[in-house]
């Protein structure tokens, strides 16, 4: 088997071809409508926000999934307004969406998955969307993949996207993926979509599986600014092109593999785009009594705003990750935790059972100001570990987010 | 019984004075050394972080505390380094200042408590520290309250201090008090520290819970940056130099009630002074289920880096505070929520039952432009409620703390 990594992304998959148009929901005037459309009926797996309060889209694609997910035609995308927030009317503007859709494209709504990203609030301009819809279906074609990266993008300022194929000796398999999210970035998926799409043949239930699986060694490891979203949304379409089938034994290690390899691809991208970000950071917690208690130690040093302000100011502030990780309530004893930074893992230590090593200062200011570097914190309290990835916060994330437009 | 706010402080209460001193430790060379005497001994109560890590101070005050709570003669305090993350050699340091200072003050080490502020992981200059608390010991005076707020400031732009006098038929009794914090606020005491003090006659079992009745109203209440601190503390020393004392039916209730405006008033004047803060914005959260829970969501709009950061803005984006509301795993159905902003409460509704409201949008504008605002949300869901204060996030907190000093 071979695993390569392949400049691509949803339409580099036999048999999904995107389309978008400009509806005019953006003040920027730039494409903001994107129909993902599969030639041949999908298995489909989503994951959703964990947020209270969820988007319309949201609402209806889990009725939808809940009702048909093995003939999913097409994923339609809209970014400028989030369609959350906005009541039964945005339920109903949701569902006008599918049913536009299902039109042009000439299948039933409930093969239709919807999902909307940008502002909160304001209801969706139906005519404008509706003539976008049909403004993307006209254009569909397998190279429009980047175009539909582009067309989901809210404050990103770079596409997102990847795809691998999988070698096998029956032939190839392939995996594509396109994302967006820089704001409201946190563990559970925050303000982001993602779609992914394959042409293996795999059952529902496991693609569901396996979804879930690589979405909690990806999106679910991430955080911007520890704020979720009404709208995260990943959903993960096999058309069943390559005629190849992914069952237990049978290539699913393989695929889980591919899957696992897009989905930390695409979170990766995510953190290095967000929001005034000009860091990326790892995050490692060891030595915790739980899996469960090692993430929320990670999680709360990962959005740390002092924690993220010295990763900023290239300082290596280090008394402000040990109290980050003191504060969640989970309980260790500092006398036994020892703390490291380095461009790679472990690479100094400063803090050793409960005591200022005696590093160099220098060293460590270096290591603060690169653009990539570890952090390693060992609680000495139990077995456990687990790795988040973040980034530093900015003056300009500030102004990126005092701007943002109401 | 007439309550007057007096411009006061902790010396404004009969038989304590302040001493202070530079003993070098702060870059900028500013006094750093605080040692608040009284001349009788006082009954005292202490609340404290309840981070995992705890500085040496706030260990030994425990000690302290626990071995005598009815014959305290001093608050000896430092700023610059907060002698947390010091291991072995952090609390023979906190030890020794004990000691130095009940030699100077003529008392025994456990009638001292010690509070420490500033950077985590360095060792204190000792040398330096024992000829400054000597220096603070020699210019003790009746007068020195204020110079005391001073000289316990770290990234603080103002002192802090607030004194009321309540008259009684039998007399009059003071309560006055210090405090700093700018940094690390939030709920649970964050990098605060408060000196508290009484001439009432009060038991230290009365006067600990009466504390923490004070302290959950106020100091619990705020949040800059949602990050707790090693060495939050809170201390109240009673020494019935008015021999009026509270005990149950017996101006308990008033003194009660003294007290919480004390704590209160420096609760806001910390937010006020938060590290970049612009804005002073009151949330409250009503229709919740418990206490707890009201408090979490409270909590959660109050940390969110994009509410802040609108708040910031002037921008009346209150998708955000529904969404950081929804985040915190408290349940409850956005279609029975509404959300008020104002500059009084309940100004304007934004948002009613699940649907934004018919408002304008230039008066939501207006009072995001304020000082001071208000916003309620109601979750329809219950019938508990709180409210919490904070400030907004601004490029000049980022700016504040990628600079602060390693």
């Amino acid at each position: 088997m071979i695993r390569s990594i392949i400049e691509g992304t949803v339409t580099n998959v036999k048999g999904f071809e995107v389309g978008t148009a400009t509806s005019g929901i953006k003040p920027s005037n730039s494409a903001d409508i994107m129909v993902l459309h599969s030639n041949k009926d999908c298995t489909a797996a989503g994951m959703f926000t964990t947020n209270q309060v969820v988007g319309a889209p949201v609402e209806l694609d889990r009725i939808t999934l809940k009702d048909n997910n093995t003939a999913i035609r097409a994923v339609v995308a809209n970014s400028g307004i989030a369609n959350a927030c906005t009541g039964d009317q945005g339920f109903n503007n949701a569902t006008k969406m599918q049913e536009v859709a299902s039109k042009s494209l000439e299948c039933r709504p409930n093969q239709i998955l919807i999902m909307s990203t940008g502002i909160i609030g304001p209801q969706l301009p139906m005519s404008k969307i509706t003539k976008g819809i049909h403004n993307a279906v006209n254009n569909l074609n397998d190279n429009g993949g980047i175009d539909g990266a582009k067309a989901i993008m809210t404050t990103d300022t770079i596409p997102k996207y990847f795809a691998v194929n999988i070698k096998l000796p029956e032939g190839t398999i392939s995996i594509g993926a396109i994302a967006k999210g820089s704001g409201m970035i946190h563990p559970n998926m925050a303000t982001m979509l993602g779609c992914i799409t394959t042409d293996a043949c795999i059952e529902a239930s496991r693609l569901q599986s396996m979804l879930k699986i690589a979405v909690n060694k990806s999106f679910n490891k991430i955080s911007i600014d520890g704020d979720t979203s009404t709208s995260d949304t990943v959903l993960l379409l096999a058309n069943g092109s390559s005629n190849i089938s992914c069952t237990e034994g049978k290539n699913q290690e393989l695929f889980q593999k591919g899957l696992n390899q897009v989905t930390a691809a695409l979170a990766k991208q995510i953190v290095k785009d967000g929001e005034g970000v000009t860091k990326f950071v790892t995050i490692h917690v060891s030595g915790a009594p739980s899996i469960e208690q090692a993430h929320l130690v990670a999680n709360s040093i990962a959005t740390s705003p002092l924690v993220k302000t010295a990763f900023a100011g290239h300082d290596p502030n280090w008394g402000r990750i040990i109290v980050a990780a003191g504060k969640v309530g989970v309980a260790f004893d500092p006398k036994l935790s020892s703390l490291w930074i380095g461009k790679q893992t472990d690479e100094i230590k400063i803090f050793n059972n409960g005591t200022p090593s005696d590093y160099n200062i220098e060293i460590a200011k270096e290591i603060f100001s690169e653009n990539e570097f570890y952090v390693h914190l060992d609680l000495g309290s139990g077995t456990k570990e687990i790795s988040v990835w973040t980034g530093d916060l900015t003056t300009e994330y500030v102004r990126i987010n005092s701007d943002y437009t109401t």
